[in-house]
């Protein structure tokens, strides 16, 4: 039995999310599937983040075990010759040790948001970002969003559906930069709370059009209160970046 | 009556290309459709570049003439609202002299054409790039595509089918970089033949790939022949980027 590591793209938009449900097509069951055609297999797969519906990946990290007598390189090939009709692809696959695991073994992980900031509506990029209308000042939103760096108590951007033991998190980077009509937000921690980022760019967006300031965003924090922050960003703009791993 | 000039924006995927056709819908057809629904009234909209089915508009101009008494503000913001369940976005609208015409005051023309060149296939960017697994070396292509520089017999690069009364064409500027996984392979000129750009990125993709020299790239365009030179690269790849006017 062989243990593969898999660094996975996908189009969020397909799929109910990461995880296996019973109410849509999931990412974790295209793989699973993928590897049952390869090999007769069933396995499990596990990811580096259980990313929600509409959430697309461009580094998910991935890993299973297969008993099958092949090679990385084979097994890369296949998978993506059987994922073929869903917008799932397999950039690399490398053989790892046993007791490596996506989730267990990661160390940090990485999220960028893509806003788009013009008056028109997307005709190529929707579905691959949140449109935004109103002029958004992307340097306000950094310097406000600098008080989140360092451990906090996320309460006011964590949903209520959150499974997490606690609602306290250390974000170890965040930045707001904008590139012609793109906005990207990145972020970096070991591991977030349910809807944080999401959370995170719903609020930074009342600085970015002006209606917060930075106290406001820093109090919001603070309150550690749901309610005290602003909306859900919508999941078709967030990307699941990359993982690292010690 | 007032002339506008629209820049517009588009996913080809969703179109039988720009012009009306009785097979299905164009984005010609979308834009009166929608000039209709705003003001009632039939117009004839004429764009600077009459793109195939699955070609791709970043900056696409449209001409058309309303009667109604409105602002060119007033125009982008209805016509987007008339389009909201189409891939087409207006970016800008202006009012413009009478004369003005965005298939015949247009003087330059700018396409680009977009490879994604990695072993894996395209999850998130599928029906926005052509997928070229075998490695390009994108520096071999941008030195074989100079001879195209200059007034030639473009005979070589014509699909069957092209209307134009001479093979003869002036490209202005041809260059292929690569960024990362994505090879750019941008060309201007006044004007092109039908296919004329699908046609050489087809070609240059073999000598990409090693298999054509530089040479080799400029006998295909001197033979003056359509069998001399490769295929037609995919339409879903180009995107017609924009016009300059005098």
């Amino acid at each position: 039995m062989t243990r593969y590591k898999l660094v996975v793209e996908y189009h969020g938009g397909d799929f109910v999310g990461w995880q296996r449900q019973d109410n849509g097509p999931s990412v974790q069951a295209s793989i699973e599937q993928a590897v049952a055609d390869f090999c007769g297999e069933t396995v499990v797969a596990s990811a580096s983040g259980r990313t929600d519906a509409g959430v697309h990946a461009l580094g998910q990290v991935v890993t299973l075990d297969i008993s099958k007598d092949t090679d990385a390189n084979t097994v890369c090939k296949a998978l993506n010759a059987h994922l073929r009709d869903v917008r799932v692809a397999v950039l690399q696959a490398d053989a790892v040790a046993e007791d490596f695991h996506a989730r267990f073994s990661a160390t940090g992980r990485r999220y960028r948001y893509r806003i788009v900031n013009r008056r028109a509506p997307l005709a190529l990029d929707e579905g691959l970002a949140w449109f935004v209308p109103v002029p958004l000042d992307a340097d306000a939103m950094h310097v406000a969003a600098q008080c989140l760096v360092g451990h906090h108590d996320f309460s006011s951007f964590r949903a209520s559906q959150c499974q997490a033991n606690s609602p306290m998190k250390t974000l170890d980077e965040i930045s707001v930069a904008r590139h012609g009509e793109d906005i990207h937000i990145t972020v970096a921690a070991k591991s977030f709370l349910h809807h944080q980022v999401r959370n995170i760019v719903g609020t930074l967006k009342l600085v970015g059009e002006g209606k917060w300031n930075s106290d406001d965003f820093r109090a919001a924090l603070e309150a550690c209160d749901r309610s005290a922050a602003g909306p859900t960003a919508p999941a078709h703009g967030l990307y699941f970046v990359g993982v690292t791993f010690e």
